[in-house]
């Protein structure tokens, strides 16, 4: 039984297609440049690493060139588009109307339409994957997970901002949270590591990858994370500046002239370890660069690390009681320089880190906290496909719905 | 000896006539309404509370009128102005080149006034404040203390955003922080109650008044404070939003067409206490109503109380091991129910309140953490216009000036 999992972007469309319940991937890809001059997919399906450039006007046209890639039987493709059960749709923000993974039909398009305010680069490209393969798969179950789920269980002191309540209630402006996805799978699995029942595990989960974000997480259900409104809000990362002084747009405004579309993209584009660093977004390129004496790279990094260590002690603060806390994604996987650096200092909040387990701990699960350490520290790899996958086949399969009946 | 704090806003002059170095007052009042039809002075001047209306059409002739009332020895005041021996004035933001009280001279008066995009709204009429006072009381010495110097000790892992490096070094966007005089004053004193020198005590202050901001003072000097390049940042206030998704003010401009000043008058003026609550930008007041049932003073409170615990955290992870946490301001020094809603859950992170010492605890120093509690938790009242006094008395009278010399 096969499963599809599609994170459509502006112009990229990422692919996997998982065996279930085997949970085993038979292919993998990511589409580039849609509506470019040349378009790029790469791709490995059946074991076939393949790289196609060609020009790609649109998402259909996109969807189209992947299905075909998906179903190329000389070259590690499966025969028939029918032994795709199902497809599984990352969708950034489902505000507050989805709590969950839904079976998408007319009324979900609608909703997640309706959402585009909230999210105006994310929701429209998300929203063309899933009419292009609701086009191309007819008679396919199809899933929508969203982003901001998981956070939906946060507490409204923690996801109301200090504006008027009519802002709230009418323009839905709140904290909503991002990387849902990841910060439950990674919550799930330190559970399961601590040997504990996720309801008796207190989580802070760190999402270090070119986008940031922390959760504090109570007996699996998230209660505060530091995205916010959208996901500029929190740590810093690659480009975003992450928390600044809400009044920096006016400052700009005054002493620069910007407008507020200019300021929206300065914050979310050229800011963050970039804009510290005058170098680079990518943490390794950085750590590589502060070697070498550069004094902005340090400086990025450093501001990068003393983000987060105000994040643990916070949602520390918020949780009282922590069991562990939790690295995942790009940075918060591989690199055992940045963990250390973000844990120094914290040992007297009860984060001991081994600096042995530590070095050893690389893209795989390992606990890396001392013998003695009053809280685990954990490294766990994410896998949001997976999780998109697993809820895809739970929701399309498992449960009675028109699409499987139909 | 005499001498006057002076803090000139926009529409107020505050003062406060101090004998030093007894530190007792003769004097203190309260401007209001400058440039009004009819303008308010409310004062006490040697035992005589007295209260004036009368236009008063600006600054200057707002300073000759408590110049009057100080030397109308019909009621309680002091013969001559030559008894003022020195003016100390209260200078929101210094910006970088402050980072203690100054002798005022014209080129000081250059500096602040540069400072001006910085602070719009209260370095203008803390300078008129200063002028006037210089042309009223010429052969005396007049020394500027600013509410950002005390912070300007933060690290640059502290106090730089991750915005492009260009933004700070040519437009100075960076964090600041403010109640600095109240943060010295109550950090100088808790070191003294807990019996240690100042170098040796990490402390973190809550400064909760009607604006509200925290530090992280680390052996005498702030490491850390959650206002920023303005005080809008930070924690819930009685009507600024303190932290938000920097991305609200694209939002807000997307979905309600709001501009950039309307925005920042919104989250300045409209929002924090007030604007959750709907009802008062006043603790007590949200207390009151919140006993009798109303649920949006209850989460305007919550809110409240719930920023504070994370900023304990916060600084609790920057500052390693902390000897205490100290209250102060309005709200700090008075609401018990407060401070104990702050502290809830907190135990673990070794802040152990004592019920019935906080409930003794108004407005006087008081150590209300148990006596088992690993850190310390103190109420300390602030007074902000006696350091001024001292800091003016210091720097005017003890050290040699131009100004004593001339």
């Amino acid at each position: 039984m096969r499963i599809l999992v599609l994170n459509a972007g502006s112009s990229s469309i990422k692919f996997e297609l998982f065996r279930m319940p085997e949970e085993t991937v038979d292919a993998r890809g990511l589409l580039q440049r849609i509506g470019e001059p040349l378009g790029e997919l790469a791709c490995r399906i059946g074991g076939h690493e393949r790289k196609f450039e060609r020009p790609v006007k649109d998402h259909a046209e996109g969807l189209r060139l992947i299905l075909d890639a998906l179903t190329d039987t000389a070259h590690g493709g499966f025969a028939d588009l029918a032994e795709i059960t199902a497809v599984g749709h990352r969708v950034v923000h489902g505000g507050e109307a989805f709590h969950e993974p839904v079976l998408i039909d007319d009324e979900v398009e609608r909703a997640i339409e309706a959402h585009v305010p909230l999210a105006p680069l994310h929701n429209p490209p998300n929203l063309l994957g899933i009419r292009e393969a609701r086009k191309a798969l007819p008679d396919v179950p199809q899933v929508a997970v969203f982003d901001t789920a998981f956070h939906q269980t946060m507490p409204p002191v923690a996801f109301r901002y200090a504006v008027p309540g009519e802002l709230y209630e009418q323009a839905k402006l709140r904290r909503y949270g991002f990387h849902g996805t990841s910060h439950r799978y990674v919550s799930e699995r330190a559970a399961a590591i601590l040997g504990r029942k996720p309801e008796a595990a207190n989580l802070v989960t760190c999402h270090l990858g070119n986008g940031c974000s922390m959760a504090a997480v109570r007996g699996g259900r998230s209660v505060d994370t530091s995205m916010g409104l959208t996901p500029l809000e929190g740590l810093v990362m690659g480009t975003r500046s992450g928390d600044i002084d809400p009044a920096v747009a006016a400052y700009l405004e005054r002493v620069r002239g910007l407008t507020i579309r200019q300021i929206d993209a300065l914050l979310n584009k050229q800011s963050g370890l970039l804009g510290l660093s005058g170098l680079s977004n990518d943490m390794r390129t950085l750590l590589a660069a502060e070697a070498e004496g550069n004094e902005r790279a340090k400086l990025a990094i450093d501001v990068y690390c003393y983000r987060i260590r105000k994040y643990v002690g916070a949602y520390t603060a918020v949780l009282g009681q922590v069991h562990a806390l939790v690295f995942t994604a790009g940075v918060g996987e591989n690199s055992a320089p940045i963990r250390a650096r973000v844990l120094a200092g914290l040992e007297p909040l009860g984060y001991r880190l081994d600096e042995e387990r530590n070095r050893a701990a690389v893209r795989r699960e390992a606990d890396i906290a001392t013998a003695d350490s009053p809280i685990r520290i954990l490294v766990v790899p994410t896998n949001e496909e997976l999780v998109i996958a697993r809820d895809t086949f739970e929701l399309a399969l498992r449960r009675p719905s028109r699409f499987v009946a139909g």
